[in-house]
């Protein structure tokens, strides 16, 4: 299997092509550094992403960020900002990521914990993984040729602990490990349309 | 209680602001045609209605657009156009609106079943109700003074069948009336962070 994985430069990137790699699939990482370099937020950048990184057997999205912020103290541009990237940025990968998708194929995108149980700061954040648990489920009910999609919903990551830890008292951290597994779960599975949690 | 309605130009919109008076409220009725006028995707035009229109103890949204479209012709646009409208825009209306908002009062938005279930066309819509009702419940846990928000999530309207109809074969339409009902149910009671399906 030929998988593209997105974002491979993040902690749960690099856990990601390590767990297909060991599955024996061949794996193309690709972040805003690599060769190509792809930019979710940006369409032209994804539309030549895809024009110059062939067709894929699996697509993988390990990245999208959003603003920490309280409500009170949030403003328009805090919102468009986590929807451009997360939730645009995903779902970007999707509608021009589709063409170069192989019959039988599949997308796999991330949310987190936050949408269902919200943290201190977490508005953006969890209004834009509702949106992409949404859209998983719509979207498995409208994709061609066999092509299934799922999402991966981790919890707070135990080596991420450092920078997001203290949002999330009582939680038990999960390794970027398990939330790799889960992508090859999803892209070597059966399901569509479903949420992963890893929590 | 003063209720500002927004989209109160609308089916149920019109039905909301005749449920509250029937209730004794005093209801401001808002639409890009009123006066002052309020246009939920322009957030200059937001601020510029709040600042004209005073105070409130309930802020209802009865408005929101997003394309019907298939995944594979979908385009950045589409989804766009409705994360800006229904989306982005009824979020402006909290985070503009909040200042705006008495000790305890509260905001109602509205979705739709979509959420849950999407019928053809419909993944942008469903995207965006995602996204609001996970908005609903990480902001119930962040509003200050008492204030509250919901969510209203109604079936098709038995009052638009004729433009929306054939995208709902089988569903039971609801009356505009049993969405208002829901919009004050949440209005005058006590529940937060919850979405009130009308299906």
């Amino acid at each position: 299997m030929r998988v593209l994985v997105v974002g491979a430069s993040g902690t749960v990137g690099q856990a990601t092509v390590k767990a297909f790699t060991d599955h024996g699939d061949e794996v193309v990482s690709a972040s805003r550094n690599s060769s190509p370099a792809i930019d979710i937020t940006d369409v032209a950048s994804v539309k030549e992403f895809f024009n110059q990184a062939g067709s894929f057997d699996a697509i993988v999205a390990t990245l999208g960020s959003a603003p920490f912020v309280h409500l009170e103290e949030a403003d328009a541009d805090d919102f468009h900002s986590g929807i451009s990237n997360k939730l645009q940025g995903q779902i970007n990968l999707v509608l021009y990521g589709l063409p170069h998708l192989n019959d039988g194929g599949s997308f796999t995108l991330i949310t987190g914990i936050l949408t269902q149980h919200p943290v201190e700061k977490s508005v953006v954040a969890s209004t834009v993984n509702g949106g992409l648990e949404a859209f998983t489920y719509a979207a498995s009910t409208d994709l061609p040729r066999g092509i299934r999609i799922n999402t991966v919903s981790p919890n707070v990551v135990e080596e991420s602990l450092d920078t997001y830890g203290a949002f999330f008292p009582g939680s038990e951290p999960v390794t970027a490990q398990s939330v790799a597994n889960a992508f090859v779960r999803s892209a070597h599975g059966v399901e569509t349309g479903q949420v992963f949690k890893v929590w």
